[in-house]
């Protein structure tokens, strides 16, 4: 099908993408002059801690020390590490000049219920400017019953962007009640929804999970489409349109390559790169250095 | 009886209204310099990605591309295009001149239940005025529970449209809990009265879906009134006063006589033009265009 | 009793009252210049079309059309027209001068339940100022379980008025299910709290209802209190204090005479006025001018 | 007990307090250059008409005309006269200069429920200073559930107050459901905790109710608690710390020698003075300016 | 094993964190110019009266008298008083230059329920300098199902201190009815969260409570752990990363051995200091200061 084929293809790239100025060159930074360099993108995040509590962190007590990321980051030669305002004015002026920052703005814990999620910020636009991020990073929970405050809340933040030339990246996350029942937050229906989201709200870039099955609580025509996993991931790309993908890794996973044919999958079916974290810094700082270098040589197969 | 056979009399034109500058050169270029171009419009809307998600682009897959719509709107010789802040700068630099701009404010998703809808902003008039748009579309949800919400959001983009000479296009929209008691969204009751609020909050042109019969949880006296099509469209016509009314089409239907009678029997009522989204770009695209064409040739007949 | 007789004397008069120039020179144009000139006040309100929908102009179709009520506020001499946003900008042009305005700034749809009515905003007083408006109006939802919020918006708008010399006629409307509760919204009771509210609230004109009995839900003293119409429209016209009282008309009445003895009712027992809309607008043209003709008549008897 | 001795010395004194200069040359006007003038404070407070209504003013038909109160206030010689905005607009230009003006900011119907209580605004600092007025008078309901918007408000109003150097009178009034079920809102476990409150959130003055004994509802150690009145006065007048209390005197009482014993128990127990409304104009002119006299005289035996 | 004894060198030290010069030098104050003054900290909070009403002051009535706290920190040698603006404008003054000021900014009663608790601002970080103060405290109801509006409040009081270089001391306080089905607020899960999220969230300082241990309805993998006192201890100063932690005295006890082993087990532990209230100004004022050299001379073996 035509359609299939073309995958790896639409992927967006930045020369044809008209942008303002300083988004373009931050850009660029992200894009060619670190971490693949390109075109790719490899963006270690670490806002766990934010959103679910120390608890992520069991399986690697050394990963508790921030040290721990910003070191795997440059060690890794990732593209980016991707935290909130405490972290990165903590931690960030000794890193500074090694590794792109991009600013969380946003965010929450796990404690309340998620029927009627909303992220608050934590940190503004200027904030990123100040502290010379290249990025800043939003979750916008897709659908929430609060969605018209979370919204709003966007909107301020994009025209902060604007005014600053600031490139956005958008956690676009299924959410709340209401995606709970129409066949919950991870299905191709929720997923495909949010890609199309990101670009409607005018993301640069997009970080979704890959898509599963829907279920019968998911919406025609989704729920009676039958679409192999590659399809599934093209579908979200596509409806991401002028949007770079990221991939998230979600949990952790203890089968290298399995992470590492995932990297391939999403790459394959158009995909500007991954962000992974706890699949990469739950490792033994060696062992995630070396599985990053394994991911960046399949991004090497990439460039755009 | 006099009143129906005023009906396209009724229609207000560009040079009997009193309007300030701004909003008047910016209205004349899309009633006289595009599309028909004699004081009728015909807009084409892509606010569907946002609304439903991409669902509604199933039955044509090359829709999902942004570019369809452009090239649909520009070789259709459309009055316009009506599309949000994301797809307006990821595409629109590489059209702009050749298709008026209108810039969609506000929006939402479908996944939480429309009970209480209200529809937040995501872009502003000043980024209208950046992207060089003729006119912002703002959607009002009438009669919601959170009406007071919604009005007072629309107040400050009306005053900033009076400031900086932007015509407003109002998707009036009957919608939430109350209305469906009260009938529902389509009756002649709850477009009759959306076509009086756009008319009572200041709109320049109002977006209206053709009202159907009333019913028995209608209000009287619509509940009793027996008028057929063309008299519950001169009604709602005429309810919304000076303010300019397109049609929406609604669902995609297949049958292209039936849109085009449909087309005639609006401006017949005294409709301004037509804003067709999924009737259009969910056709091929060759057969889209030429039934854009057949439609403009409707137009033509109605000038003012 | 003295109080009785005192009833007409209670008007206040503007040379009395302790004005800034602006508000000064503003109310002069409605008392003294125009209307019947002598310091008594007759409003055509056309608020009804938003508040209410079309419904109210089955009665009287060409009543839809805003060149109606404009043309019947110049011919039938009124003090000044009163309506919202839209209307004042789209027709206001064509009669400019020849009648004064009072911009109503809040408005609603009655399609919610007004349990917990508000009213939002949909103009400035910034707006009434460019439009030439002698008054803003602004309808108070007396005794809303959202009143917080309801007190809150007013505060913004008087101070506005206080920055700019605009007179405020204050619509005092008890609303909500905890007047319901307490004997209805209609209720000598509730009336007579709005009047004081109006007071309080620093208004310059409260447009009220005529009371009505207070019944078993009434509070005390209220309850058992066994007064006639005069009585108790003297009552809430003293609890107004210094603020000038205009009575609304209500549903249409039929009988010419009964409207006419209602407005001398009020003048009689101190009223400054009275704004009464679907009593005269839902009348054949020539009848409406010829009823407020006999209404200037009346008023011509009350000078101050 | 020395703390019992203590009671009357616990009265904060102007000259001992740290204040800026706008707040002492106002409170100086107050409490040493009207009234008893002897460091004592007798306030005439008039809210009830928006607070209650109407109903308030029955047994005195002619304190509806709020010339009533600013006679009284004047020829009863008080310190100040307290009412809202628009009350003082249109009264105190007749009175300028012969009594002081303590602006109340905010206030409510009591149509709705208290449950939730808060008290919006209806005025501003910069009003205050713009009527001349040597005070604001602000109500906090101390543990309403809404408590949230009541401090946030407040903090706005203090810092205003901060910044104009104007003194804040609290009302200091514990409101709301969870009041009721902890005992309700007047007994000395909510008075003390109100006192208590006005310190910490930097009023100058606090106006509070006589507490009465706690019941099975109130919190340990209240509960257990057995303290006659004075003791129970003391123990608020304590709690409130550096804030000069004002006591309230409730509901009216016939017997004027209650009245007048009532005013020394909270002098001898520490009180800087007295804020009594109906319980002075609800008396017949002549004998409200007497009893006014009498509360005068023993006033004078507390100077400081 | 390792992280153990690495407990009290986690401490975080002035000279390692990268700070602006304001926060820097304000920091330095409260650990070297004031208090055991080796870079431990030592403060007295007095928000008691606020937060808990007067009931806590029951067991010593004299501390009800500001003069008390501030005398005790003085005479105790304590780095710094923490309270809210009302206290802090009416005794600073007296005691200024001699004990520096932590200016705590938000707080409540504890009248309504904590379910859905959120603490609103009483002052502003501006109110801060203009008192001279050395931080700020700002409580935030780590979980709480209004986190939203919490987080966002921080957000700017965060912005505030950033421009102005106020450090922040943050009583991170899990908080509300979420919590509390997941164990309760004082849960090894709970104060490890709040640890972490004050880190994340750009805190200077972070204010806790001694864990306790998890129970049934604490999540994993906390339910399963099984730690000593010590071990929970460290941990959550682990989560706090680079922020200084001090441990809370929470209500009072009567064994002073006890609260100086408190001391030094925190201390061992890798804590900056402790914040106590009740444990030291429920005591006799000589009883108390004598503690406070005792816990002074413990602080005095941990110098940083």
């Amino acid at each position: 099908m035509k359609r299939e084929t073309q995958g790896s293809d639409r992927r967006p790239s930045l020369a044809s993408l008209s942008l303002p100025l300083g988004k373009r060159s931050r850009l660029w930074r992200l894009l060619y002059g670190h971490g693949p360099a390109n075109g790719t993108l490899m963006v270690l995040p670490l806002d766990q801690g934010l959103e679910h509590g120390p608890t992520d962190f069991f399986p690697n007590p050394d990963a508790l020390d921030t040290d721990f990321q910003f070191n795997l980051a440059i060690e890794g030669k990732y593209s980016a590490i991707a935290l909130g305002i405490g972290l990165a004015e903590k931690y960030m002026a000794d890193y500074c000049g090694r590794i792109p920052l991009i600013l969380k703005l946003n965010g929450k814990t796990n404690i309340p219920s998620d029927d009627e999620a909303v992220s608050p910020l934590s940190a503004s636009v200027e904030d990123a400017v100040r502290l010379g991020a290249d990025a800043v990073g939003y979750t916008l929970y897709v659908g929430s019953p609060r969605q018209d405050q979370e919204i709003l809340q966007y909107q301020h933040v994009r025209r902060e962007c604007e005014r600053l030339g600031m490139p956005i990246v958008m956690w676009a996350y299924p959410r709340g009640k209401a995606i709970e029942e129409k066949g919950g937050k991870g299905t191709l229906f929720a997923q495909d929804y949010a890609a199309r989201v990101a670009e409607e709200m005018g993301a640069d870039i997009v970080k979704l999970h890959e898509p599963t099955e829907d279920n019968d609580r998911s919406p025609e025509p989704y729920r009676s489409l039958e679409e192999d996993a590659p399809a599934r991931i093209r579908r979200v790309v596509r409806s991401a349109g002028r949007v770079m993908v990221l991939f998230s890794g979600g949990v952790k996973q203890d089968d290298d390559a399995r992470v590492l044919s995932q990297v391939k999958r999403y790459m394959d079916c158009g995909a500007t790169g991954v962000m992974f974290g706890r699949n990469m810094w739950l490792r033994p700082f060696e062992t995630a250095v070396a599985l990053s270098r394994e991911v960046r040589e399949i991004m090497a197969g990439y460039p755009r």
